[in-house]
């Protein structure tokens, strides 16, 4: 079955859900597109007051769709254009919303899940969500925006374990180092992230935009990187660790280094 | 009666009081001007090792005097001139004060309560003492500048919870997070504060003012935002929303937004 | 006995040893000039995986070497090349170099040694190390380009305490500001960095270099202080403070600032 974002809404919550049944909603291609339209659609809205992006069946998001980088990461246009344009703009549609953003983690939250969850003003998980981006076994970097989206919000000195280390961090580490605002039984995150949307409708909802503008004005995470740095940032495409990280996960074997 | 903010000293330390009997020490216009005047004097002193900054009657500071916001805050020029000059006149002495700067804080720190601790280097609170910036409740967002001090000390995911969900949050919440150096018994907030103006007065002056002065330029929160973003950032001085969000507090009701 | 810092490795694991015997391993002019020529050796090697940096003797490193400092602090221009020429010159090799580091920290870990910690992409610690930079007491501040390193590492509101109350840390302390990723019994922390170090050999080399260079972009302690404040930085050399601060340590009394 393939992926889907999907959006819903009641009164003056939207939810956005990422689905991908059986890969533990793990972003396809088409699903970044589909999250750049949704967002770009969601700043259209002027019925709304806050969007709760959540993961369906106990998951948020295990990372990106693996089976399909055998396609375009071994070459560096297509891996470029990958991270660029399709992981970059949904990321970047999320950043641009002005809308009060909840993410409600539960379960697996990697890679591409780290990087949605980093796009959210307010984040709580279940107490059994784990968190990482080992993608140092997968034998490939986070592309540079994404990472400094993710160092911004977990904090450098999470994000260098994730990265180098490839370890993968509890809700309760996450909580202690900032990035969740609440960590609850299982049962309870749903509800919770109810409560809190109920809660964000009753507050004033212009005030909330420009905070949210003033806020990403403080925020690096959008623009700085230069253009020139992200030329030189997929030259790794075609090299053999990439290529050995990638077939060994595929083949179901480990891969050597 | 009104409100003021009182300057005394003892051998090498000063003592700064936030007095506004009745309202918490809510800050009005004249006691942000006051602020200006009693650092930009403090600046000048060369007697001083240290500034305790602390509030009246068993609380910091409880906001801004909404009072008075009748009188300029509908009034896109007006507003201006009182986030720009007035509260950013006040809190712009604070941090280019060169003397360490301690917050003993007790009770209601709330909005220009935050804004002023977030001034201060070491800050220290009783168990009892509350935080927030719940202003989103009031239909107003945080002026810009100040979002960047508060989001530079408080951290932004903690900004981002005091701004868009008007969350309150404890001592301890505010020790984890870093903003607070120390959690004390009510009682031992105000000794806590004068052992560590003593220890203070023990340590190199000349050497804490050159430090001081490294870190301020570290911190993007004194100059970074253009005069072309503020220029832009008081345009909801006349919206529904803003009236209703104050009116309402003034005829003690709800606000509907 | 003169300090060394000496390099070992075994397999694809590297080990750059601080030792200063009796003096805690604090760093001589002579070792800040060897760390910058091992890590410009390290940053050449292509067959190694990570460094672990360590101290002999149960102390990763107590600062710099305080016997030394009346021979060139007291003149502004040889302390300027002190500071920006030879200590900026081992601590610029160490963030230059690709390889994960990870940093082992026993015992007590003071000034120059929460600098070299904080060059480290991971650190764990032993549970009775301490850690702060108390020169405060010493009457002279951190050099900004030192100052900037370690308040990105260990937070702003640490390094404040550290700097200005000369405030000295637990190893708990540093955990829960982020600082550290794990915290161990004394006896296990060699044995926790052999674990990490051998975990790090199995992952993507190439990924950590491009994700080093990635973060590395992010953190803005490599560069920004521009030369012309570096240039009046300097200018307490021959002050009464300074001098008396050293003075009085090397007399084992108290100094009166």
């Amino acid at each position: 079955m393939s992926g889907k974002v999907q959006l819903s809404s009641q009164g003056l919550v939207a939810r956005v859900t990422l689905s991908h049944p059986g890969k533990f909603n793990a972003m396809s291609r088409a699903m970044w597109r589909e999250l750049k339209t949704v967002f770009d659609h969601l700043q259209q809205r002027t019925d709304l007051r806050c969007v709760i992006v959540s993961g369906e069946g106990g998951h948020f998001c295990a990372g990106g769709d693996i089976a399909e980088y055998p396609d375009f990461r071994f070459d560096e246009a297509a891996l470029r254009a990958f991270h660029e344009q399709d992981v970059w703009g949904g990321l970047a549609a999320m950043l641009a919303c002005d809308l009060p953003l909840l993410a409600q983690i539960e379960g697996n939250c990697m890679g591409a899940g780290v990087e949605i969850a980093s796009c959210c003003d307010i984040r709580i998980a279940g107490q059994d969500a784990r968190f990482g981006a080992p993608i140092a076994r997968l034998g490939f970097p986070m592309a540079p925006r994404e990472a400094q989206l993710v160092a911004c919000e977990v904090g450098l000195s999470a994000a260098r374990s994730m990265l180098l280390e490839a370890m993968v961090f509890s809700a309760d580490e996450m909580m202690a180092s900032g990035f969740l605002r609440a960590v609850l039984p299982g049962a309870d995150v749903k509800l919770d992230a109810q409560v809190r949307a109920q809660r964000l409708t009753t507050l004033a909802p212009q005030a909330a935009r420009l905070n949210k503008q003033t806020l990403r004005r403080l925020v690096t995470s959008t623009a700085p990187l230069a253009d020139g740095f992200a030329a030189e940032a997929y030259a790794y495409a075609d090299s053999a660790e990439h290529r050995e990280g990638i077939n060994a996960f595929l083949s179901k074997r480990l891969p050597v280094f």
